[in-house]
């Protein structure tokens, strides 16, 4: 069921390449890559993984609440993070001229079904 | 020159809080507060100095570029990120409910103007 609703986000997104369930230690509990030449999420949300558990010890210690989602934009890569409980993130990577908006959108539907599961 | 061009991005956000021209090193080139009650920038551009280097690394080992905008959203705060070349960002605080989208464009927009004075 991860697997479906990973896809069907990647899949309606004009320009994703691939999203990752992941824990902040970096291990994956499940990935979809829909252009498998590119760059490989899981590797992609390892590296992340880190930066996100710096991001909430910077939400506590600024005292804003719980982290919620975070995006970056590199020349060659967006990566969108959405937060599903304070151990697991769903991150999805778009090409830099895909649809930031829509990704942002379609994760904050499947949230609660991913959720529902962990 | 710096400040006047972070007022008018900070002022012309719904929900705008603030605005720092910070080096990747946590120290302040200029600050503007619209909301003086609210959280400090400077203290919230300072925890995000640190993030924002490890992004970088991350974007260098993923060889996908230079990181251009990183954008995180808390409870209680978003922050926008731009990066002004390798050693300078802009960060804008907004409030929860602001115009990320808005933000995002007029630091766009502000970027070269501030760039040429750097």
């Amino acid at each position: 069921m991860f697997a479906e609703t990973l896809r069907k986000v990647i899949d309606n997104v004009d320009g994703g390449i691939g999203g990752v369930i992941m824990g902040l230690d970096g291990i994956p509990v499940e990935t979809y890559m829909r252009q498998k030449e590119r760059l490989d999420i899981n590797t992609i949300g390892m590296e992340f993984s880190f930066i996100l558990a710096q991001v909430r010890k910077a939400a506590d210690s600024l005292a804003v609440g719980t982290c919620e989602e975070m995006s970056v934009k590199a020349e060659r890569l967006v990566l969108v993070v959405r937060m599903l409980d304070p151990r697991y993130f769903l991150a999805v990577a778009l090409q830099p001229e895909g649809n930031f908006g829509k990704a942002r959108y379609l994760m904050r539907l499947a949230a609660p079904r991913l959720v529902e599961q962990l």
